[in-house]
């Protein structure tokens, strides 16, 4: 294994609320990181833009007002700290490890930090951003397996 | 590397004519494939239906009597044998490599494959079965990411 421990790869998994992303980082972390070697976990999570969180959350006649969009994005947070919390616990033995967050559409955010931050590997779940979200959103894996410039890794649970 | 070491992890590399699909093996060889351990190698080439490899390989006019579709078979015969000939010399350092030839449009023969012999990952180029091809199945990857119920693996090449 001397030669693959040598290399200094940049593992980019992104992360999101779904049960896949953290299926996704531990296969990553049992199967493709090398332990005590150069490598670089870099864990991305992409807050989507306030519309996309909430119009499928909501009813369609729920008023919004400043006190519920306060309320979303205290909600949205929390998420995120979870999200970030669960990882970031999974990856307590790895030397290199980078948190980013991003925002926007996840499908056009990942593949950009792919590129930003140098990733040679994209690992994923197999969906992302939840049955809802990914209604409207299209699946992010798809797009970024086809839109990204590196390499993909999509990651399915067994049935 | 004792942990994954103990896996006994079912990789199915798809290789075809492609440089793209002989780099994603050498890139698995390398990141993926861990040496002394139980990994499983398979290496799967599948032979398009002659229809599909016929039809864009000689001018429109051109007349198909049993010496020309004799022909098409040994060249088909001659593409098949290199590219598993190089496979296979990439991968004699691996304990356990399976070389497995299926027939039909590789979209179905790779997803089915995965499942019959248990792949625990799929790994394939981005492209698969050469430029004018690609064309008339579509993309190899993408059908395949979409729809074997195992984890792909799409490598691309850096550019």
């Amino acid at each position: 294994m001397s030669e693959v421990a040598e290399n200094e790869r940049r593992i980019l998994v992104a992360i999101d609320e779904g049960d896949e992303s953290i299926y996704a980082l531990s296969w990553c972390l049992k199967n493709l990181v090398f332990q005590n070697s150069k490598d670089t976990l870099i864990l991305l999570y992409v807050k989507p833009p306030r519309a996309v969180f909430s119009s499928f959350d909501y009813p369609a006649d729920f008023v919004i007002t400043a006190d519920v969009m306060a309320n979303m994005d205290k909600h949205s947070q929390q998420v995120a700290d979870r999200v970030i919390e669960t990882a970031t616990r999974l990856c307590n033995n790895i030397q290199n490890v980078e948190m980013k967050v991003g925002y926007g559409d996840p499908r056009d955010v990942i593949c950009e930090m792919t590129q930003k931050l140098g990733a040679d590997i994209l690992v994923m779940g197999s969906h992302g951003y939840g049955v809802i979200k990914r209604t409207f959103l299209g699946s992010v894996s798809n797009h970024c397996a086809q839109n990204a410039k590196c390499s993909v890794l999509i990651v399915k649970r067994p049935k």
